[in-house]
């Protein structure tokens, strides 16, 4: 497919540009906040930069009358009651993790719940030491998705891209799943997939589950 | 409830007492090689013994007229088709795993090899030095329900009691699940539930992922 | 060798019983709260029982002049003391860790501390949901050990032995130490260990690490 | 300090500039295929380029009279006594792994296997699937530390940078020593270390293991 993409020089934005060339699509259109460039009419736009460019993005999407990705994150709420409105006429898939593994997880821990009523629960991380927040975002999604209040132990351990581990204990057995990110490269890989995913959509708000729900 | 234990003494026979008691349960019925003790009618059969007792745990299913909950293994031909005999009339369970966290990992397993195509995927397990065959019976119903060639990685280590990982990998993540036996009180407890289960069931052959499937 | 056991059936004495006796030594003297047994002279004597026993140990010791393994814990200052006293005259060797696994990771742990300098470190344990206190006593020797405020994350799942990990992060790169308890037997292999070092010493307070200090 | 840059532009040249830049150092002098640029005189000489670079490089070495650290691998015979007669006169540091991780691995290595005896030794490496050979280099240094004759697992799962696990393994107990590259920037780091040492060093043959050695 050919694809826009918004931020296309940030660090996201070149993974996504890797990704995407070796799954065969092609950027024709690329906005960074010092250039402009436009060789083809993009069938999705995909936006990694910066709140304050939404607008500019809107406007891209409206003028190539495309589907659009947002990656960006920290919107305030106008912002994304801005996202919203604009989902009623165009689709719009928004996400705060583009990892296919991240979401697998998450089902794992979805079925696992159920059917490990009793059992202990224990959720760890592990995150480069600049990594501010804890416990991660991630962990908080998991333990939202397991709908009980589970100790998280979080380790800031010198450039580690970020792993979760998530172990269910009985008094015979301990059943965990782990997820490691290896690079920004997990994140670019699911963004093909949901590039593949949005361009035959009607107009609506999806989310990278979506994505993955449609799959098998 | 009140269970018979053939095989009463043994290893098994031994955890399978203490997990039923706390659980509430209460042997009334038990055999071994050179002892045999009546103290109430059974509700439930449960034989951990070896092949050539078969027979005779028959004889006292038919006696008490109960369902009956077999993890022995080793059986040849003859014996699995008499099981099979046998479940016409009454409820039987047959399993060469009662470990609850392998099921759920087979099932983890199952969901996953469908999201994941074209991940790399790797099997490990580690077991104590003693177990002769490589690779364990479990890895290989782990690549059994992967349905792929994936490699299989054994470790034999000290007296580690067992543990299997599966491993999903793809260019920017691997996502992993891990089970650890932590003793043959995770056997046991799936007993436990086994026995819960089998006793309000119609007579046909039921295997441990059954009793699993029920639950939610 | 011929030893004596002083708490003899509990279950650090049963598993000591297994591990000497597939080491080739002999109970000849046995001590319990109901029962005393001798049918030889011990080379040395092996307390894993209470406290408040330690006076009739030393009786035992004086009786048949003969070096002392404390493993008991929780003893008061007065105890302590009439230890120390005792080893003026007795090879004593007394410890809160049998574990030679336990001792090669502090003695990893000294040795890593000095060269990695501005690494992150994190502590990480995790032990059955009975155990009370967080963090575990042995997380507390490494903290120790490594003589830092490491963080130290606690996890309490199903029936876990015991298992500690310490990581070091650099920007590059993370090396980790773990080590995951089986069973008792691993304390049990130590008071072997400890017996065999202990009968050719001179009157002293010993410790578990002098036991591996002189191996090679 | 002031350095110049063999390979400059390559995968590892390009992490070795931010590495020796957040270090403090300039690069004064960088050759690469198409490019020199000279805009000072260097203190060392580092080549991370390919074996047919050697006699240019060495050319350098004379012309400024500097000490050399050799990462890149691949030499042959005649290219190995070339080093070992340069060393004569100027100091050379050669060596085929600049992790300071994997050399610590290296000596707990070193100092476990003596504490061992009778213990199971288990090697594991994960490697990404592009990796050809198996096992993995320093699988093979690992093994050649530990002097015996130990099983190696191999993994291959998506773009993992390196993993190399060691686990010694008794009846009640496992210890295990892991090392996770996490990015070329592990070696990059030991690149560093290495050019602080070889630059007041006497002319000889130098191992990255010689750099962490006079370390504390």
């Amino acid at each position: 497919m050919r694809y826009g993409l918004v931020g296309a020089n940030g660090r996201m934005g070149m993974e996504i540009q890797t990704a995407m060339l070796e799954a065969g699509h092609t950027l024709v259109y690329a906005l960074d906040m010092n250039h402009e460039e436009t060789t083809g009419i993009p069938e999705v736009i995909i936006d990694f930069s910066l709140p304050l460019v939404l607008e500019i993005t809107f406007q891209k999407v409206k003028a190539f009358n495309v589907p659009v990705i947002i990656g960006t994150t920290g919107f305030d709420i106008a912002q994304l009651q801005a996202i919203k409105t604009m989902a009623a006429k165009y689709p719009v898939l928004q996400s705060y993790s583009f990892s296919v593994g991240v979401q697998l997880m998450l089902e794992c821990v979805e079925f696992l719940k159920k059917k490990t009523e009793g059992w202990d629960v224990e959720i760890s991380e592990t995150h480069h030491r600049f990594k501010k927040d804890k416990p991660s975002g991630t962990a908080l999604m998991i333990r939202n998705q397991l709908g009980k209040d589970a100790p998280i132990a979080s380790h800031r351990l010198g450039n580690v891209t970020g792993e979760h581990t998530i172990s269910f204990g009985a008094l015979g057995e301990v059943l965990s799943v782990k997820h490691a990110a290896l690079s920004r490269r997990a994140f670019a890989d699911g963004v093909v997939l949901a590039s593949q995913f949005i361009i035959s959509k009607k107009p609506g708000l999806y989310t990278f589950k979506d994505v993955l729900s449609q799959q098998n």
